[in-house]
């Protein structure tokens, strides 16, 4: 155990020696590291391919279910795609470097801030071997040194993506130091690793909100927490029929297992007997399982025994619950303001959205809403850095300090005032 | 104690309720209170200063230290900057609403950041009752509710402030509850406060290094830590020795109490033997205590005969030190590159300057160095929001997450994501 802990204190400390030149990198030196990475992904498939076999060979041994074997498993497609994800880190802009807020003094000094790296970030995941290579590019895009530290079940994967990036990184002209992975799997390490404050300068967590609120309360660092979407689609009573069935469709169905899904619908009283039967034989049709309070459940009952529609009491463990499948809460609510509220109690602060017809209401809605992201009119799918325009995400964040929502390169970014003087003296 | 501990608990909540009404207030409401406070500065300085002179009073008894009952002193002179403070604070920009970084996407969405409030501020702080008003007038400008803790000898005053503070904040609209003094001088309260996750969105203590360092290593929720200032001037060789001297005198001199203060001067050996004298003779008039590394002991030793220049050999002890006072460690380098890297080893990045007239020089320094601040050919006293065009600060932060530096009005905020969209869902 000793050995494992040191050897995770040396890491920290190569890694931070290597941030201090990464922080000066240029551009150029780092795009063609990461183009590298990419190429590598592609021309070393047979090591990487190999290497995740046997995780997903261990895998079945110890009996993993189908969806996490799903996410651990990698093929020529997925490793395909990885590849084109770094390539469009590449054609981002480098954010260190940019000058902001400058200008110049009445004592004729110049001051402005200028965008520099926070330093080392660490990472603990779980599963998913591409959050290697994910957060490895955006880390050394964004000048930053970073400590991987993933899951055991998807150990020789991320050994073998690490050593692909390191091998592509330091030869490109990274300092040598800069990705370091935690190759033993000992969970103490994690323990360690949440104290090594001065070493790491941010930790990003991703994983279940149990490991999640575990990592928040007990790191000595600075923690970007998020990912918990207990997420809300309300249909206003002024609304297009059509686009609300869309809206919610898309947030509940195209992809039910993400953090940005609908978990809850809330529907105004005027519109519900119209709207419910619609989205419920359109939710219904792919197999969501509809849990209603009491007035939605008298609207759709009648329509409930058609045998594909799941419809059940809700239970008040229901609200302000994650389902990550597909399952939806639904309730009726007599207003704008009764809907604000229930957000307001059950919210996790992540993605809410209105469907509206009315300029008012939906102003009121975006204005209100205390989340991370609020919309009018759109799917809270849309909730992801490559959305957004920021072209790649570390993760979503929840908390309103540092940076909140999706969290792209600059929010991996800190700042240094510059000024620039003649001799100037303070008075 | 246990009062004490639920009182403090249900300002707590009162904060967050007030809060949430507040982050939507109008700027000129939010105007109309700050200049409400102003007058009443002014207009009810008998009964602050009554208050003062009890905390005076107890403080003499008590066998306070001359320092440290200037700064508890409150006058009618006081009380009229006080004022003009709150005033400057009017006339800032409201930083809450902007939005940013706001575009179409491809989609036809329109997606941007909203500037909205932290929520809840704690404070912590010590003696100087002029913080109770700097800190509530700046929170209130930003949206936020304020819990403040100030020091059990300020108690009188504080508590005389917040209340000229609240009443005239809730005559002019603000929602009560966003202003709350915790009256109770139980030091057990400090550790509660600092558990008060979910209440306190943010805390900034104020103080010397250990109770910062305390508060950082203890708080459950973010803390902006900074304040402690070990500041290096480096004197090149290629310099103007007038503008060095100037800039040296101005950084140690002009308020040697404060942490953007000069410690530690750094000269380069070809410029050491004439730079030296003169620094010394200006630092010795008003009595700065000199602590020289073997260099420059040599070269200052012949001038030390001088009864009022204070010469004397440096400790190991004295790298790294913040000394608060008139009392500054010199030090010879031999280039550039061993300026910066004493720098990297013994700062504490807050404030950093070069004095140079090579251009390459100086840019590489401002490149380099890793502080807060980096200067070249400046005092760096100018470390302030006030001198930096932020109008205010509530501390300069030396951490990097979050905001750097002096923190003014925009520092006191997050934002939200706002789409708007007529329908979209996700491909």
């Amino acid at each position: 155990m000793l050995t494992a802990i040191e050897e995770l204190e040396s890491k920290g400390q190569a890694a931070r020696v290597a941030s201090r030149r990464l922080a000066h990198l240029s551009a150029e030196t780092k795009d063609r590291a990461l183009l590298s990475i990419a190429d590598a992904l592609v021309s070393r498939e047979a090591e990487i391919l190999a290497a995740n076999q046997q995780d997903c060979n261990e895998a079945k041994v110890s009996g993993m279910g189908d969806a996490m074997l799903d996410r651990l498993v990698l093929n020529h497609e997925r490793l395909t795609g990885m590849a084109q994800d770094v390539s469009a880190v590449v054609s981002l802009p480098d954010p260190i470097g940019e000058i902001f807020d400058a200008r110049i003094l009445p004592n004729g000094m110049q001051v402005g801030r200028r965008r520099v790296p926070l330093g080392v970030i660490g990472t603990i995941y779980e599963s998913r071997p591409n959050v290697t290579v994910d957060i490895s590019v955006l880390c050394l895009k964004s000048g930053n040194a970073v400590i991987l530290r993933g899951g055991r079940e998807a150990i020789h994967s991320n050994t073998a993506l690490a050593k692909v990036v390191r091998e592509c990184a330091y030869q490109s002209g990274i300092p040598e130091g800069a990705v370091q992975l935690i190759e033993s799997t000992d969970r103490a390490l994690v323990g360690h690793m949440l104290k090594m404050k001065g070493v790491i300068d941010l930790l990003i967590p991703r994983g279940g909100a149990e490991f999640i609120k575990f990592v928040v309360d007990n790191a000595a660092m600075p923690v970007v927490a998020g990912g918990i979407g207990v997420c809300h689609t309300y249909v206003d009573k002024d609304v297009d029929l059509d686009k609300a069935v869309a809206i919610a469709y898309n947030a509940k169905v195209q992809r039910p297992t993400v953090c940005n899904a609908l978990d809850t619908l809330l529907v105004h009283s005027k519109v519900a007997a119209d709207y419910l039967p619609k989205i419920a034989r359109e939710w219904g049709n792919v197999g969501v399982e509809m849990h209603c309070d009491e007035r939605s459940f008298g609207i759709l009952k009648p329509i409930g025994h058609l045998p594909e529609l799941k419809i059940i009491p809700a239970t008040d463990e229901d609200w302000g619950k994650e389902f990550l499948s597909l399952v939806a809460t639904i309730k009726v609510v007599d207003s704008l303001d009764e809907a604000i509220g229930h957000i307001e109690r059950y919210s996790s602060g992540h993605s809410e959205a209105i469907v509206t017809e009315n300029y008012s209401a939906a102003m009121r809605f975006l204005d209100e809403v205390d989340a991370a992201c609020v919309y009018a009119n759109a799917s809270t799918r849309f909730t992801d850095g490559g959305q957004f325009g920021l072209g790649a995400e570390v993760g979503i964040s929840t908390q309103k300090f540092h940076a909140r929502g999706p969290l792209g390169l600059r929010e991996l970014t800190s700042y240094k005032w510059i000024i620039q003087g003649n001799g100037q003296v303070r008075p």
